[in-house]
């Protein structure tokens, strides 16, 4: 049973999938190692040249993939010599078989590349509940392989209901260090805040050591990985990973987050978090809209991000959206459903720039014809004034459509 | 903006749509407002003849309904002279015009019926956030009606998306008194856990107590309107209600519903709670396929119940049921999101009677063929055995079809 992604691609995708550069310190080995019935790369390897660091965020399901499992035990060093990703199976609900599976694969890499098994860090994403292929993936990783020049191979290969691959390399700066920063990754379904069925990899040639990392993620993961929604189900194998291979050395280490040096840089890194976090949701299983639901000037930001969650995860708005219908009597049900505690006659409701709902009422003022252009655009804010206080939340989602039914109900074996 | 039904009644409906019986005690009156641009009754009055009794239970929701504002003020005294139901317009968000609609509302009835403003209990169903059609209502009220005789029509006056009216009577007996319940009900989408979009209205003529039928509605809500679902979206005007005429005199009163003489009406008054619930989701908006997802053996209710709302609102397994893909990835996907601690090799899943995942991974004598039988019914069991304590949760829901899609997406002006 794989779902099938029907292959379309996303009218919500980029123009152009841009060439994403390597970066220095790391070598990419893409493979196919069967794992999907047609011919297609279904694994890769990133292999680190020197001491590396790895920093990471990874689902709350309490019934996680086994891969985490082991990433959690063999990561405690938090340095990175390898990181292998298949997709075709996610390693989850597979009992011991699964655990047997990820010792030897990283046996076989260890003995293959000439690396520590302890710093090998292991991402599966696929099918839940099904053996793990570890022959085939034995097999595959024996091969001999040049390094990939142009890393959307890799994007690619991590593809599973994705209808196009996701990744941004950007040139930056640490100071006079010229550095880089390439991510990549996959997501399409089984999307939720607190992580989606989303791997994401990011790497920068940087030097930066493991606490600085894990702060960084920290930083920029909750206003990206952690803002998105597609169908309200988080999976058992999201992660995020961030990794600096120290290839560019600064003069005088970083200590601190706060380095002024670093201003540029993390703008930067941001980018990359909220691009690859906005390409999953655009990549949406079904979408054919991108919707930004902006809650503001709520009394928490706990309120805040009920309330935009209620608003992102509901069939029934995202239905209407789907439908250019400007229902936001939908908004209001999903804000009441959150029991918060809101201010009926203050609160304003606007589809991007139309107010539909203020006082208490609809505004009567409303241009219905300007109202359905802009519903017909394809990206959506619904914005939420709650005039209850100072906090606010931001959650980027997708329309419910038709395709989303034809992806998910597909019968497959 | 009115939602359309889209006509098709609903595959999961009865065969035949029985009569219902009135309660002795209460004349009902239907009426066509013209609420909905099409001919058909759009409004309900119920008017009792004698000291009547009501208790009720309203949706959650902070943004609900001005009718609830006003019953909750009004009944205090928890008498009943009438209950008026409109379908075609919600009441809700309508500001002080909405306020305004329902003291004109209750003062024509009261002058119309000769009985007191504040004995008049009020419920509308439909559009949230347009002015309340206050004159067409009122118009109508004034209109000379017959009392209906069967009570289906009260049930088609409640109608919304609703692809069939629902209701039923039963005949039973307290002690040697012959006794009579008819209840119905409407509601299709926003339908969650905890009142759906729902209404429901329960007329018994036996001589009741408000406050046994506090305790009545109090015992049996859990397990039927609140343990349904099927988008996950529960909306601003859900209620029910269950009324007792008195008609029926018994010669010692009943004090407490553990009375004796209370048995078998007890029984029967929960078939009538369940079936009622039962119909909403068999009329699920777009529905193909009825589920029920039982989770038993789990460490606490608070715990089956967060599994069992999890698994019955996850629109990935709802599809996947829809196209009869016995998913169970997905399963494991939603009782991990609840971050529930739960016994990954202790815990089973079945389709049915249809074991698939157990020990940890995926059973692998399971009968593919008959299994695909299996979800090729109308009626499927998804269970859930924790092996982790002794409580349980049951939900039902149903599946998620191109026709949720449909209803839901349709713009109308």
């Amino acid at each position: 049973m794989v779902k099938k992604s029907l292959n379309k691609i996303s009218p919500l995708a980029p123009q152009i999938i841009k060439r994403l550069s390597p970066v220095e310190g790391v070598s990419l080995y893409t493979y196919c190692a069967n794992l999907y019935n047609k011919q297609r790369n279904d694994l890769s390897i990133f292999l680190f040249h020197r001491k590396s660091f790895i920093a990471e965020v990874f689902t709350k399901s309490s019934l996680r993939s086994a891969t985490l499992d082991w990433n959690s035990k063999a990561l405690k060093g938090k340095e990175v010599q390898a990181i292998i990703v298949n997709a075709g199976n996610a390693n989850t609900f597979t009992g011991r078989q699964g655990e047997r599976a990820i010792e030897e694969v990283v046996k076989t890499i260890a003995s293959q590349f000439k690396i520590s098994k302890k710093k090998i860090f292991v991402a599966s994403t696929g099918v839940i509940g099904e053996p793990f292929p570890t022959q085939k993936v034995i097999r595959a990783i024996k091969e001999k392989k040049s390094p990939s020049k142009n890393w959307i191979d890799a994007a690619r290969s991590i593809m599973t209901t994705d209808t196009y691959p996701k990744g941004i390399s950007i040139n930056t700066s640490i100071g006079n260090q010229k550095i880089r920063i390439t991510g990549i990754a996959k997501g399409s379904g089984m999307i939720e805040p607190n992580m989606a069925t989303m791997l994401g990899f990011i790497f920068t040639d940087a030097e930066l050591s493991q606490s600085i990392l894990k702060s960084l993620i920290s930083k920029f993961i909750p206003n990206s990985f952690n803002s998105i929604s597609v169908d309200g189900d988080e999976s058992t194998n999201d992660t995020v990973i961030l990794t600096s291979t120290n290839a560019k050395k600064m003069n005088k280490k970083i200590h601190s987050i706060n380095d002024k040096r670093l201003k540029k840089f993390k703008l930067d890194l941001e980018k990359v978090f909220l691009y690859l976090a906005e390409q999953i949701v655009r990549d949406g299983e079904g979408a054919t809209k991108l919707i930004e639901v902006n809650v503001t000037n709520a009394r928490s930001r706990l309120s805040a991000e009920k309330i935009s969650r209620s608003i992102a995860n509901s069939p029934l708005i995202k239905t209407a959206i789907y439908g250019r219908d400007p229902n936001w009597g939908r908004v209001i049900m999903a804000i009441g459903k959150t029991y918060e505690k809101v201010k009926k006659d203050k609160l304003k409701i606007s589809f991007g720039n139309y107010l539909v709902a203020k006082n208490g009422l609809a505004n009567p003022k409303i241009d219905e014809r300007k109202l359905k252009r802009y519903l017909s655009k394809d990206k959506i804010n619904i914005n939420i004034d709650l005039s209850n206080g100072k906090e606010k939340s931001k959650v980027l989602t997708c329309d419910f459509s038709h395709r989303y039914i034809d992806i998910n109900a597909s019968y497959k074996t």
